[in-house]
């Protein structure tokens, strides 16, 4: 089986040009098959500050209405995916930027009303991925590039949670490749100490990642990101990483920070 | 040879809903292959007017400075680009929705400054599109449906002409496809008589073409974009349809327009 690269950045690496040019520059340089799906940032709320569009929450949840929609489509899928894909172009990494929506990729359903109306809002389901499609584009050479935009498959777009993406991607396409799931964020991995940056776990296995929690080891937010992972792992992902984007170019030495595995 | 349509529509289409409904109903009903090259609409000046952004214009030339080409950015290769994806994807039209930035598809040069800075502004050469890779994802089944964007290989993306792009990729598909190029707008085709809308020529050969010029029954502003036609027909494009986007569903029986010939 080839081996397959399912990369995820957020709005941390994106907000900062500089962060940016560096990390892509780095995943320019990963080897083999590689996919990157990128979150938002603050330049979606920049533009709707300036549009006078106020986010909607309500209790607490921010809510996707038709402006937001707008939105999120020309900031996400239009600005910062266009831009990701020309930066790799300069680094000769042939890159294709992506929604959901296009070759019908990701199909999603839009969330159903409870308690709250969440609005056009994606949710995935098993069968999302059209894995076939996908792996027809990876083997052309190209190098996907997703924005957390997806579509219904009625005409209409959706907002879709970035990491969710991400995951189904991996999962779905862990039955053509050999696929790692890396997911960036601000620290450098899964630390033993909150207050020690530099005291990452090279690897958790997941009989490890039980003991730990049950030593209260790993706690608080970064409990439901293990759990996700571990849920990805056992659904036919080979491994998960989770570290920080500025170290991306480690990933080739398998050296990228914490490593997660069955 | 396997037959191409590449086709175009202008701002008229895009900036009524309704319209555009009936356009890609009738677009997904084209039978073969085929590409799809939007312009941008209004939708990006009433963005620019919504960010207190004014337009910049030299000498009644519309410039593109770092801020307009964000907005369309935003507005062409993400608000209309994938929301024509997904409304095509309703009508079973497997599309993907494209830049000249992505799979490095169609590379322009920065129109070098002269009496006037245009700005973020790219003009396409020989050798700008990338055929053999587009031709790659045409192959796969997918419809490829471009915004007017694309980019200098250097991380820059540029605002291009929107009829420019679909006559150069045209051309240059024209060595692997017998291409149909088909521009949109808003008459049903090339009249005899400007007042009369039903007096649409049928058909032009490069020889007629020079016959109704030298008559005098073309002229005006249908002249240039005659002239352009032939000049694709001479660099290998099969024929040129021009007519009205509501007749689309005609050109299965080649009864759409105007049709230009060698």
């Amino acid at each position: 089986m080839k081996s397959l690269y399912v990369i995820k950045i957020g709005g941390n690496v994106i907000d900062n040009s500089e962060n940016l040019y560096n990390f892509l520059n780095d995943f320019a340089g990963i080897e083999g098959h590689k996919i990157l799906i990128h979150g938002g940032g603050k330049l979606a709320t920049d533009l709707s500050h300036a549009m006078g569009v106020e986010p909607k929450m309500v209790d607490g949840r921010r809510i996707t209405d038709i402006e937001t929609l707008r939105i999120v489509t020309m900031v996400y899928a239009g600005l910062i995916n266009k831009n990701i894909v020309a930066q790799l172009q300069r680094f000769e990494c042939n890159a294709i930027g992506l929604t959901g929506a296009d070759a019908n990729l990701i199909r999603a359903n839009p969330r159903p009303v409870k308690e709250i109306d969440y609005g056009f809002v994606g949710d995935l389901h098993e069968g999302s991925v059209a894995s076939g499609k996908l792996s027809d584009i990876l083997e052309t050479g190209l190098i996907p590039v997703f924005s957390a935009i997806t579509h219904d498959g009625e005409g209409q777009l959706l907002n879709t949670n970035a990491d969710t993406i991400a995951s189904a991607i991996a999962i779905a396409l862990s039955s053509i490749y050999e696929v790692s799931l890396v997911y960036c964020f601000e620290k450098k991995g899964v630390l033993t100490n909150v207050a020690d940056d530099e005291s990452v776990i090279r690897e958790i296995s997941s009989t490890e990642f039980e003991k730990l929690k049950s030593d209260g080891i790993i706690a608080g937010g970064m409990l439901p990101k293990l759990e996700n992972a571990f849920k990805a792992i056992n659904s036919g992902v080979n491994e998960v990483y989770i570290g920080k984007s500025d170290e991306l170019a480690l990933l080739n030495e398998q050296l990228f920070g914490t490593r997660l595995f069955a």
